[in-house]
């Protein structure tokens, strides 16, 4: 069967005979691909800059994707919640043996100690079939969703992303007056499928939001913008005055040292900074004056990565929400799409001109 | 113009003229009711069973209608999120002056000096017209939704129990051992609009749910249970052995205290019982074996009321959601719908047979 | 050498010969024991009232002793953090499997599965010697501490039911309007060494604290509530008048039904009630006015048992800040200590005119 | 009477007379100050570097001093928890009208209209005698701490710190597995006396800490830190290698942005980074790679200002609690303590060679 996989130490993804998974026992759960989403990660394994991705122990290739959506196929005999016909999101990330993991929260582990499909240690989901445990498998309830569906691993980054936020905020008071968040404003940098979910999240939960980007492929997230109600500017916030930045929140989705450290200039007093890229580039020189506002204005900056199983079922429960309010829109995020022999090519590729590029498998 | 309205200190309510409203000005906003919902707090105060109700200041009658769903029709000058043709859900509880109020939570107003619109010191929304502050309307942004929106104010109590849930549950590790809600066991009892709703809450967020009730009116609450994956039996909660019960959460919708009382021995370690409903009627005896497991086990109760404005917000977004996975599913729970002249004798009868009715203005 | 112990389903506790321990190895610790406290949960046992003590697995006897004060002697060779000579207090319970355990929070152990030295599964500290593993000794800074430090066993318990209160009031507004806890009344029932403690702890962090007890032994609580600036009322509270009991915080240590019953009913809004007693005996009519001035007011009401490893660390901080503030006035707590020999008659016995008795081992 | 005030727009703080207070009335309170700290503030204040110091409305000079200890002489009819003789710590920062300031937490203020005493608008508490509300004072229930309660003010600020600390540590599992702090490394930079008040807050609770510093003023620090069971390095964090530096907590009080930059890298896995100097020199460049580190280990940057009423009560807790434990060893950290007259020379100089110096004004 087929499979899209890469030779760790060697440039470029390309497809392979991988080998089909045998009958599920037990907890085990047999599984057919429905679509798989890329994203930068995939593209930094595969021209590798990422030195944490690795094949599964003595293999030689790694199984790319971590971004999945597939069916239920067949099931072991101590599965009770999945039955075949099921639409189920597989977890990328997978319990080491330290504090966080024991609770199930690998995605603050502690010691590094854990596998991700498609990443690292283990085989990920662009291939036809894979067997995976029914702990692993988060249900999707609503079938409606499609191929929405495989956003929910990038949006369940941002549903922990959110939560950390509202952990964080309880050292102050978090919302305005009247008992809500109409009058916090909240600047997102980065129109890629994660400034545009950030957009999504925080107006669901009645925030003012600005999204800068200096590019607007296809329009697509200046059209979103309108619609949810957003702002949208497009410009490199870098080149835009901090005056025009002030926030009660600020979203760095690029990773860029210079766009992080003009976040941290435009908070207002009790402010967040959320640090969400990793690009791996650029810096930003941060003076004394900057430091001692983030002391008086008491401030705080967090980086967030990955999210734990609820993060995944909150996800699926946004897409639908949103599905519901905005029909269609969400599918304007997914500008390409192609099945896995056609698809190779464009992950070897840059992205450019892509929002959310998807494979579809059968 | 036509409302509905009650004259304290005597039984039943009545279609009455009632003032129309003068042209909004300043914060002001003019809206023509849709759709208004009838409570059993609403039966309390026409039967004079609640000693709180009472009219505005120097007014004789109060306008019942605490649950409504309006449409803008006007705008003061200094009116900004709204415009005519907008949806909103107007806010019951109207802040005083403590420390809770202060910033908006009303909800958990402690010296009770607040204000209810249609419950007391404030007329409600049971009128074709009323005039009220942009700060106590909720918009509706699905405008899907029809008159399932009216069931917002109902559904935002339930939001803040859920959130007051999450609270108290940071006493110990909360999730399952794989980071979900997928092994907690939630028993709810009261198949009548609030125990569907938080049946579904709970669901929505992976809980095992079971829902017990004496009664099926017309087999609503089988067939959504049946539908959304939760677990109906019909039966009086307290004729059920409590070793059938076991669970983590136990919510009462009832107000008997006989429910109560079975619900606490019906823990888990560090179990939840959350107390919801008001009957104002029955009696439990509670022994020194059952508090000393409740020390044992490290219990949680609490009761909780109303709600603050972004529990409204949620409410909309769950309402969204569920119209989504489940599409026409929640009308169910909508039996009875008729004009204000057609509902005041339903208002003035004993509700039986009726899950939610509500009433269609214009 | 020396040891009390007792006979699981026989009555009285003993003075016997148990087996001295051996040289301590790897992570263990050879402790001489200085000091054990008793409590109702000792009695308890030997009156055979609680059906869960039990001895070690393939033993007979149970050696009592949960409070302790030990010295240490000698160290296997991996122990990093004592020494001889040092003085530690020893944890009670120990953790099994379950996800709390996992965390080192046994106190919140789910499933039950767990040991208790002196009380279930494990032998207790009423030894002249015992070896024990360092992880579940907590060293005292304090030398000056003397004898005062065997009542960190107990005040960890409170420690942990304040941090308990501090996590559920999270719901809302928890302070007054200066940011302080000034405004909030405290009434605590039961003047036992828990009930004394407890106002001193909600003494120390700023609140209104008043005690209640039917009996005044010694009359060491009027004294203290006197030096520390609480009110002492000598009363059956059932007798007073609820008003007169009205509070933001009610704290049983009796666990009387009929006091819990009354607590509820003299709570505030936003009020919350702590059970800590477990008398076993008694009931009270909790009517459906109760229940729902519960639901109306916010009400919280929380049991709580045991403490962390690091609520014993706190313990030991607090009675460092007690000695300092107050001098010698802890001790009048300690109203009996005599050596084993003479301690095992008052064991037998029923405690009256004790407040906390304690047996010097050395 | 006597008074140290500064005009300012001039450099350099003056022994003046200034006007002595009227009768108390109402809940005002007059006293007599005992003791007076001077910080880094007093100075900056005194240099002009503090561009937000400034007089009472329509005055010209303003008398400097936050950090105080006085003794209540006289009390208005209203005043109700002071009498003639008490000892009070003074709040410095007064609240405004922001929705944080409503709730008493004027150190979270969120739009900077406060005064405070000494440093903004308001007279501060060098000078012999001065008039404050019931409200502001907060009481000192140990006398024995004599002078010591002068470090009530700067120690309430790490107080917050640490609370904050606790709440963003929410967002993982925040203990070892013992269920204690005794695996978390803290690494505290800056031997003045807010590094060393940390130092003993953090080994307190049970971390293991290490003090670093350039210089070790009279050898202070490294003897505070042998004592309480610290680490100390006398050396320039910044030359230090990365390495050994790593932690869970890091802290910074120098405000120097190498240090917090350096620190930022030594961060474990949902390591916490608390900035608290305000030096507003030097600068840091920050990569790419720091920020994708601060993302993948979920990091956690705060800064923090002032403190709430309530951490005033609870330093007063710790300063009793060290004096227990340490005995005098605070008072090494007032190293320089004198008359009004003979301080104003060393007010104006740059307090090199002390670590606390003192006023004794009476």
């Amino acid at each position: 069967m087929k499979g899209i996989a890469v030779k760790i130490g060697q440039k470029g993804a390309f497809l392979t005979e991988v080998m089909p998974p045998d009958k599920p026992v037990n907890e085990q759960v047999l599984l057919k691909t429905l679509y798989t989403g890329i994203c930068g990660t995939d593209r930094g394994i595969i021209n590798g800059l990422l030195n944490f991705a690795r094949p599964e122990a003595d293999k030689d290739l790694l199984v790319l994707g971590h971004e999945g959506l597939a069916q239920v196929m067949d099931t072991g005999e101590k599965v009770k919640s999945l039955k075949p016909g099921d639409l189920v999101v597989p977890i990328v990330r997978r319990p080491g043996k330290c504090i966080q993991c024991k609770i199930g929260r690998q995605d603050n582990c502690e010691d590094g100690d854990f596998v991700e499909a498609g990443i690292r240690g283990k085989d990920g989901f662009m291939r036809e079939y894979f067997i995976d445990e029914e702990e692993y498998l988060v249900k999707v309830k609503d079938k409606n969703l499609g191929k929405l569906a495989v956003l929910t691993e990038p949006l369940k980054n941002l549903v922990k992303a959110y939560e950390v936020y509202q952990t964080v905020s309880n050292r102050s008071v978090k919302t305005c007056s009247d008992g809500s968040y109409w009058c916090k404003k909240v600047t997102i940098i980065g129109a890629g499928p994660i400034g545009i979910l950030f957009s999504m999240l925080f107006i669901t939960h009645g925030f003012q939001v600005t999204l800068i980007s200096r590019s607007d492929k296809e329009g697509v997230a200046s059209n979103i913008c309108k619609r949810i109600g957003a702002d949208f500017i497009q410009e490199d916030a870098i080149k835009i005055d901090v005056k025009s930045l002030i926030s009660d929140i600020f979203v760095d989705t690029t990773g860029r040292p210079e766009i992080v450290g003009k976040g941290l200039q435009a908070l207002k007093y009790n402010g967040v900074e959320i640090l969400f890229g990793t690009t791996l580039a650029g810096n930003i020189n941060i003076t004394g004056e900057m430091l001692t506002e983030a002391v008086e204005k008491n401030i705080t900056v967090f980086g967030t990565v990955d999210g734990a199983k609820q993060h995944y079922v909150e996800a699926l429960n946004y897409l639908s929400m949103w599905k519901e309010i905005y029909g269609n829109l969400l599918e304007e995020i997914i500008t390409d799409e192609d099945v896995p022999e056609k698809s190779v090519e464009a992950l070897n590729g840059d992205g450019k001109g892509e929002i959310k590029r998807i494979i579809r498998w059968s």
